[in-house]
C-alpha cells in the first residue's frame, strides 16, 4: 500500500510538491488557514513549468491539525520563522512510524521538529525551486524542483541513506520531481547557506537581483567573501570541509543564472516573515560558539535582523 | 582692511557660512548654479537656529567661475562627487596668497584642491552642523554649526596652527560662528569618519536613523565593530592613534541626540549623489594599501557603493 502524505503549511512550495504528488494518485492531506474554504471549493491550483497546469481537486484540505489524519510522512512547507507552532501541528498527524520532513531553508530546522517528535524520525528536505502562491490554493511553478533528502541525527553526524528515504523518493520520482539521497544533511545545509547567505543578505538588504551582485565587482567580492566566512564556519563550527572550488561553482552557476530574486527578497516585497534566523542568526551563533571570525556574515545578519522586525512591525 | 571670501558651490553648507559671514559684513561672493536669478533677484535667504532669520540682499552672486574675482580665502562646499570639476573653478578666484578651504566630508578631499592650486595654500574645514536647502537660495539651519579648521600637508605630517588659519577663525567667529583650530588635519578626519562610516552607511543602506541603529543591540555591536575597523585603519594607513575612549564617547553622544538622518541617508532620500568615495572609498583604499583587514567597512562600502550608482543612474 501507498504512503499517506500531510501537508503542513501549503503555501507555494507545499502546494507544487503537494499538488504533484497529488496528481501522481498520493493520497495526501493538505493543512491549510486562509485558502482552506477555496481550496475545498475550486480545488488546488498549480501552474507548473514542468508538471503543466493541472488542478487537485476534489483536495483533501484541513483548516486545524486535530482534525488530520494520522500520515506516513509529513511535508513541513511552513516558514522556519513560523516552527513554534509545530509543537500544536505535528502530533496529531504523528504515527508510530511516521516520517517528518523539514523541506526548509536554513540551519537547525530539522531540530526545531526533533524537539517535538523525537530525533530519530526526521528528514531534511533542501528544495531548489522557485515557485510562488499567486492567489488563494494557486501556486505557480517556474523553474527548477529537484530536493535533496538526508537523515538528521541529533549529534551532528552523517546519517547515511535508509529505506524510509529511498520511499520517499521513489514517491516523488513518480511524481516527477528528482530527489537526491545524500548521506550527510548538515554538509548539505551548510553547502546551501553558501548560497544562501550572500544572495539573500546582499539582495534583500541592497533591493537587487542576482545579476546585479554578480555584475558589480565590489558586491561579486563580497558574495564570494561571505562564501568564505560560511565554509569557515561550517568547518569550524560543524567539522565539514567546503572547498574553493565549491565556492567556484556556486559564483560560476549563479552568473549564468538568468536575473533571479532571491525568496528572502520576494518575503520582503510581499510583506512576509523574513527567514532571519535559520539562515543569518543560526549559522552566526554556530560560528560564534566555535570562535570563528565571521565578521562580514555578522554585519549582514544584523543588518536583515532589522529588515525582519520591521516587517514583522507591519504585520503586527 | 577685511578678507575677501568665495564660497564655491552655495548649497545648503555653502549658504549658511556664507550666509553668516555676509551678514556679519564679510565681502562673500557665491558661486551657485540654478539659484541665480533667483538670489539675484530675492537674496540668499536663511533661516537659522543660531542667527534668525536673514537675507543677503543684494548677495555677489555668480554663474560662472571665470567672472568672480580673486579672494582671499576660498570657502569649497561642493560635493566631493564634484570635486573634478575643482580643475574649471578654482583658478580664476586664486591669488598669489589666496587659501582653499575644504568644507567637505571623508578622506582625500584636501588632496583634490592640492592637484589644482598646490599643496601649501589648502586648509581642511570639518563641520559639525545640521543645515538643508529648501528652495532656490533658501537654507534652513537646524542645529549645531562649528567648524574645526586644519592645515593640509601634503606629507601627511600635522601642520599645527598658523597666522593664515587664525585670520579664517577670527572671520568666522566674528560672524558668530565658532572654529577650532586644530594642529593635526589627518587624525581629525580620521575621527570623524569614525562616526561617518557606521552612521552614514548603516542608515543609508537600511533607511534608518541614529536612533534605530542605537536602539537595535545587533545593529549598535556593528556600529562599534565598524568604528573599531576605522580606528585601525587611522593606526595602520596614517599613524593616528584613535583609541576606545574616543569611540566610547561617539557612541554615547549618539544615543543622546535626537533621532537624526545623517547626511547621506538625507542625500539618498532626496535623489542627490552619495559620497561614497570621500567616506568609504577613500579609507577602505588605504587599509587595503596598508594591509590592514577593515572587513565589515569593505561589505558596507560594497553596498553603498551600489546604491551611490543607483542614484547616479536616476539622476541620469
Amino acid at each position: 500500500m501507498s504512503r499517506r502524505y500531510a501537508v503542513v503549511g501549503t503555501g507555494a512550495l507545499g502546494g507544487f510538491y503537494g499538488g504533484c504528488l497529488a496528481k501522481a494518485g498520493v493520497e495526501v492531506h493538505f493543512l491549510m488557514r486562509s485558502d482552506a474554504q477555496v481550496a475545498r471549493e475550486r480545488g488546488l491550483r498549480v501552474d507548473s513549468k514542468s508538471h503543466g497546469v493541472f488542478k487537485v481537486h476534489p483536495a483533501r484540505v484541513y483548516e486545524r491539525a486535530e482534525v488530520m489524519p494520522v500520515c506516513d510522512v509529513v511535508l513541513v512547507c511552513l516558514k522556519t520563522t513560523a516552527n513554534e507552532a509545530l509543537r500544536e501541528l505535528l502530533p496529531s498527524v504523528m504515527g508510530p512510524e511516521t516520517t517528518v520532513v523539514m523541506m526548509q531553508n536554513g540551519l537547525g530546522v530539522e531540530g526545531d521538529a526533533a524537539a517535538v517528535v523525537g530525533g530519530d524520525r526526521v528528514l531534511g528536505g533542501l528544495c531548489f525551486v522557485c515557485c510562488n502562491k499567486v492567489g488563494p490554493a494557486e501556486v505557480v511553478h517556474l523553474d527548477y524542483g529537484d530536493v535533496r533528502l538526508g537523515r538528521y541525527r541529533a549529534d551532528g553526524s552523517a546519517g547515511g541513506v535508509d529505506e524510509v528515504m529511498e520511499g520517499v523518493a521513489a514517491d516523488f520520482g513518480a511524481a516527477g520531481i528528482e530527489v537526491r539521497l545524500i548521506e550527510d544533511l548538515v554538509l548539505a545545509r551548510w553547502q546551501k547557506l553558501v548560497w544562501n547567505v550572500p544572495y539573500n543578505g546582499l539582495s534583500v538588504v541592497l533591493g537587487v537581483t542576482t545579476d546585479v551582485i554578480m555584475g558589480d565587482p565590489g558586491l561579486r567580492r563580497m558574495a564570494e567573501a561571505l562564501m568564505m566566512e560560511v565554509a569557515a564556519a561550517a568547518r569550524g563550527a560543524a567539522g565539514r570541509a567546503i572547498d574553493a572550488g565549491f565556492i567556484r561553482e556556486m559564483l560560476e552557476r549563479t552568473e549564468r543564472m538568468r536575473p533571479y530574486r532571491p525568496s528572502m527578497l520576494v518575503d520582503r516585497e510581499q510583506g512576509r516573515a523574513l527567514e532571519a534566523g535559520s539562515i543569518f542568526g543560526a549559522p552566526l551563533a554556530a560560528a560564534r560558539g566555535a570562535g570563528v571570525e565571521t565578521p562580514r556574515l555578522e554585519l549582514l545578519a544584523a543588518q536583515v535582523a532589522v529588515l525582519a522586525e520591521r516587517v514583522e512591525a507591519v504585520r503586527g
